[in-house]
């Protein structure tokens, strides 16, 4: 196995498919949100992404069976929809830079197969911030995209920020073969897994997609954060010292 | 030479041949258990696997020739029994991380040629405790499997353990091309060569495939590692401190 | 995407067009020059070179497209000149070693497919001074050709130099196939930006193409550069000690 | 460039020509060896290996030409004699371990084309001493061919040492390929360049080919170097102490 290969486990019939992407990155923020859209949408597994570029390893699950680190693609069949819905979920990116380019390469190619015109990534803008209600900012291929998305209370506002990854390449490859591409990302501190920005992309897609999704798995979740973060609040006012004698900075609670 | 290569040596027919692996791992488990069978068996070579990612060195044999780092493919003819073996051992399994796909994809491939229809891989699993009996851990590329071999004195019980190289990925990349796997791994300190350890993966080795061994050399070595550990627990027995005024810490030794 | 691809956007129809190389090095001269030289003759961009090889992110614009890493090719229509021009500038040359002659091997194969037969590659050359009048140093890929090029005030005298990247692997591999190569070097510091040693560099090119520019731009930049030296001249004569008490070395501000 | 090639200058007709390689490695013995060999044979360049694994540089010559970073074939027509030489020459053996493999590999290939059937590599032995009369120590691809040469005042007496790089693989692979291999290494210090140790190799080469050398050129390098070691014994022979009180170990030279 030189270089990355994906394994088809079914061929679905699908309608101009969406491809949605959800790989891990900040604040894991985009895999968080693609497994929740899958698990909400009830998509099927229909295929396997393999690479020489991820970890040697093999995890033993909890019936003794051993599963391979690997990407994962999903159908989600929209019904009364124009567009069905691939999304791609995954443990890991690749080891090495060239391989973001290979995997993404490999990505695109195969979702061209399905006549996919569009990809939608997700991911997280690291701001070391925490925060209660996080922005969604976002990015497109073009400027006519950037336009036709706006309405979505998507921000397009962060000139000169660079988007690392899957979640970057696949809307630069994306274009060199003709689909259109638009990135969002959840303001996350960037430190911390995140499903409250998870949350706040999910709710950018829900009107995107037009469709309605519930968030008690998430929101529960979310909410053992903030506890965690409150704690750490009042253990800030009480008065205190490092053991360097500089006050904790807890300042990026917001 | 850009890519490993397998040199075929002899092509012997073989009965639905199970691929055994030992290459090079922790605390040498694997690699002891598959020469000794070897040897026991008589098994004969017939394939050496050369690649670009082994060390770019030769060594300089006591006959003053030289050899070159590779793994090496021999078989068995098991008499009166349903199935051969062919058993592969080595000096390397590769110096970089996409290498130990790579060669695991040709080693699969060759066996494949074979009609190989399951791979048992050895190795050790590290604990950092020295045990008299060492258990001996599995896993496996399905649950079926699991429960198959469960008879055999195998724990399936390490959720969540990862199986690094070769013992992991030919069972991984085995099971996309349809060739069954298990992995047996022997209780193992991991900073010591374990012939002890070796041991008892054989002993289950021999219930699975109902052939008999004998171990006067395995044993001879253990003894020796057991002598060694001896004078250290006879050492720790004697009030003493080190250098840093810190007792030695020889509580792995059980 | 395992390797550099060039994507072609216009065929257009050019006279021996000679190849000028300008990717970033040394105080950005071959760049800076190069993009100067672009503006200035309004060429046009016809291809573009993505790789792997370069780092694996998208910056967002302005207007909240992405833009990818990449090289761009941009051809100038000589009225009146018996050769056309390709110009080739970019955003980075690669992130290995290997990709610095994958790249060039490329860039080499496309200009020979519009019958270039020379290439001319700008950069700097390092010489830790601050310089009013920079030199600009030579190097061809031939003894001929240096004899040919000494006449435009270049200097041939830097025997054992090394170049490094495009500038010199354009000249290697080219020789390799036919093309004739001039490697044109500005004088510069080393750890700034140096836009006087590009007009320099520019100066010699315009004469070796008959060609006429105006560097007002770069003179701008140049004067902002040359004020803030003054200022670090002046701050030297005040008696002054830096905090190890070593006075702060600014000789190298000629 | 993805991989190493080699461009063709001249296509000469070669008796069963053995090949001698001489790559720079260990006191640069074998380079000097063999670029003595080229000159007093007044052997004739008619091929170039380029590889993207050398360093991406190219190099200014005293006429203002550059040179790429490359291995050289010459060829010797040895008149009276029943076999031609190929002598292989260069700067550099590749930046990373695969790109020995994939050299070497290339070097083999390309001898064959000439009904090349035995190649000896040349090289140093570290020993970490300075001795007047180095020993020759050597290894070969198989035990007849140590037997053969061992009359030559050859020690074939290092069992387990490693010989790294092309001086071991063309052995290695050659060996697969039906090469038969012979490496003579030089006894040398390891730190310092050692034209006396490539003399002594070279002896015994003349004795293989049957060859008559004369070593003006290396006696006088050789002869500096000596003196420098003299100059260094003196200097041991006052009493002395170094900076940290520890008398200086000069103990190395012999």
């Amino acid at each position: 196995m030189k270089e990355a290969k994906i394994k088809v486990l079914a061929r679905p019939k699908l309608k101009r498919p969406i491809l949605i992407e959800g790989l891990p990155g900040l604040g894991l923020v985009g895999k968080i949100a693609i497994d929740h859209l899958i698990r909400s949408l009830k998509a099927k597994k229909f295929a396997e992404l393999y690479s020489p570029h991820f970890p040697p390893i093999v995890i033993i699950m909890p019936d003794g069976s051993v599963r391979m680190i690997k990407n994962e693609f999903y159908y989600a069949k929209m019904r009364g929809k124009a567009r069905d819905l691939i999304l791609l979920t995954g443990d890991h990116q690749g080891l090495t830079v060239e391989s973001f380019y290979e995997h993404a390469g490999k990505i695109i190619d195969f979702a061209k197969r399905y006549r996919t015109s569009l990809v939608i990534t997700l991911g997280g803008l690291g701001t070391k911030k925490i925060v209660q209600r996080p922005n969604v900012f976002g990015a497109a291929s073009s400027s006519g995209l950037v336009k036709k998305y706006q309405k979505y209370n998507i921000k397009f506002d962060r000139t000169g920020t660079q988007i690392t990854g899957a979640a970057g390449l696949l809307l630069g490859l994306g274009k060199l073969k003709g689909i259109d591409g638009l990135c969002l990302m959840g303001e996350t501190h960037g430190n911390y897994v995140d499903p409250n920005a998870a949350k706040a992309v999910l709710k950018v897609l829900e009107k995107i997609l037009n469709i309605k999704l519930t968030y008690k798995e998430l929101d529960s979740q979310s909410k053992q954060m903030k506890e965690m973060f409150k704690k750490l609040r009042e253990i800030q006012k009480a008065p205190q010292k490092t053991e360097t004698g500089k006050p904790l900075d807890l300042s990026y609670i917001r």
